[in-house]
């Protein structure tokens, strides 16, 4: 198949955030023709791509008129509209992850369905309507503190997912149809990014990693791999992440978030069908990056080799609380002063508190000169307005 | 020095081919505002930067109306008019390389003699006005054979110079004014990368590359990091280079290509003030790819950390003899099924007989295994039409 340099194979994606550049950064390396789909034509894919149209990925026909000439069409957000999806493939597009899958995954509750049917280990969890459901189980004691309440839909970046710890916290609940889980007492969240392609036999999986969360945004905040659990977790793990992907059975990567609890049990917390913030080390420790790895399986192109040459620690760079507008960087001459750090702006033109403004991958020859570098430059950057 | 996300500081570059291109996926990563001169509207750097202006980098007025609003303005090819280049630097532009240094580096001639005037070991020399002039000399038995002809402006990826090893060669020589060096006994034909930044004490070098050269189209062919010499040689290189550098004062890198010949002795070849062949390893080897690098000292920023963290093999992929036109690549799915390759295909749109269509990278634990993959990888591509 003649993917290169050909204006004739274009790959459609919706979306053009930072995932989006991040994947035409990696398909620039082959001349693939890329197109994107994104309301704002300030976006941080619009400069990379080889074809822009502004529009709403949520709108049927918007939908239909952007990917019906694509040979290949993929998504960077869960949040599109399916039902275009579903008709453009049954015009013959390739469209992955599958509409089908997309539908269960961007559902929250839904997902949580998919797990039980499956018998993929996950925590227990209830449909409910909104806060007034949740109020009237709490009462009823059927119900108990702490839970997490998830929006069925729309959430993202740490939107949409509520801990529910005491009586106060049932002043804030979210609005809208959510699903409520029993909070699992977590010791670490792993995470498992795999993927398959009939080209390569079986799935392919980028190592185990831990990730930090930023309490206050509930973001990535640190990421380390390998790992620092044993390898018989680590195998537990892959060999979970690979069951999730031959439930769904889909093509393009799939990112399966997990918690270790206390008795070193693995649960699935969630997945996404696309790159994702647990897999951006890849660009810079890795032979084939997270973003390369999922154009290469819509593609259904051999997959790539997923050995990591070096310990990497990844760190989101967010939107300094109390500033918003138009974007300024400051300290970052002096971070660049600093040993085997990696750099990625996204180019987003106004930031906002906790906003994914970039990210930086530390690779070193141990984890632990890299985690101290990664804590140093952290303290100097800034992103304010 | 705010320079991200920025448009109030633009990086200008004269030329838009793969150098530029490489050169603006490593800017991507930090959304530098770039420009970027070229005549041809389909040259690869084009989908990638900010600003594209269609015109001749030759031409005067053009390279003012370009450079005039850059705060920072560079190359990516030597041929460029360097007059217009004096007139921005009057006007406070920051030009790098100093037009002036440009000058004496883009005539092959004038560069011998810096090498001379300098006391830099390079092969003895000599002008000539062209190749009548050469056939006395030969007839006069002051030039003996073999000599190396290289045109004094113009030459580039191979073109322009020609090895001279008997009568029969006197009817092949190329026209104009040109240099001609005594041919030096080579062993080796070596590489090293500099480059300087107020913002970094002293010259920062990356690791000693050695080459082997496709002796028909005199293009590298293979690329081998690090280096098979021995330390003490590699320190005589990396001093070379970082005299030539000196010599010159410049800021943006400074490629410098060595002979080592038969007794382990060093002269230097010749130069290139821009990201180079050379270097392209270090975009998938090194914590700092050369591009960055290159930008890094234009924009007198810290230096970036030159550690090569994979053993790596670089391949040039050259359009096939035999086929001219709009391109097709060929073998590409199967060779992409190897281990440790990473691929950079320029997005020409059009080949001819080896013409640089793009390379790739092959990382692994050993340089043998490298090598290894490497061969087999290059066998299978083809650049046809």
């Amino acid at each position: 198949m003649n993917f290169i340099s050909n204006p004739h194979i274009k790959l459609g994606i919706l979306g053009g955030g930072q995932l989006g550049k991040m994947m035409l950064l990696s398909t620039a390396n082959y001349d693939v023709y890329t197109k994107v789909l994104d309301p704002d034509p300030h976006c941080s894919s619009a400069p990379f791509c080889s074809e822009f149209v502004q529009g709403s990925f949520n709108d049927y026909q918007t939908v239909i008129d952007f990917g019906k000439d694509c040979q290949y069409l993929t998504v960077e957000i869960e949040h599109v509209n399916t039902d275009a999806l579903h008709t453009l493939k049954s015009m013959g597009v390739e469209v992955h992850p599958d509409p089908a899958v997309l539908e269960v995954i961007k559902d929250k509750g839904r997902q949580k369905e998919f797990y039980r049917e499956k018998g993929i280990k996950t925590s227990d969890f209830q449909w409910v309507e909104g806060p007034d459901e949740i109020v009237r189980l709490v009462k009823e004691g059927s119900l108990v503190f702490p839970f997490v309440q998830k929006t069925r839909t729309a959430g993202y970046d740490g939107k949409g997912v509520k801990m529910v710890r005491n009586e106060e916290d049932l002043h804030h609940l979210l609005a809208g149809p959510s699903v409520v889980e029993v909070a699992v007492p977590i010791k670490k969240e792993l995470a498992v990014i795999v993927a398959q392609s009939d080209a390569t036999p079986g799935i392919v999986a980028f190592d185990v990693v831990d990730m930090e969360f930023n309490p206050q945004a509930n973001l990535v905040e640190f990421l380390y791999s390998p790992a620092n659990v044993s390898q018989h977790i680590k195998d537990q793990a892959v060999s979970l992440a690979k069951s999730v992907l031959q439930g769904f059975n889909n093509r393009g990567l799939l990112a399966v978030e997990l918690f270790l609890d206390e008795q070193d049990e693995l649960w699935v917390n969630e997945v996404a069908p696309r790159p994702h913030n647990s897999g951006h080390h890849t660009i810079d420790a890795n032979v084939t990056s997270q973003f390369e790895q999922h154009w290469r399986s819509v593609l259904n192109l051999p997959l790539g080799d997923v050995t990591q040459h070096s310990p990497a620690v990844m760190v989101n760079i967010l939107g300094e609380p109390g500033y918003e507008g138009p974007v300024t960087y400051e300290g970052w001459s002096d971070a660049m002063n600093h040993k085997g750090v990696k750099m990625h702006v996204y180019g987003k033109k106004t930031t906002k508190p906790f906003r994914k403004m970039g990210h930086f991958t530390v690779i070193s020859d141990t984890l632990d000169e890299a985690i101290s570098i990664a804590r140093n430059v952290k303290n100097k950057l800034k992103v304010v307005s």
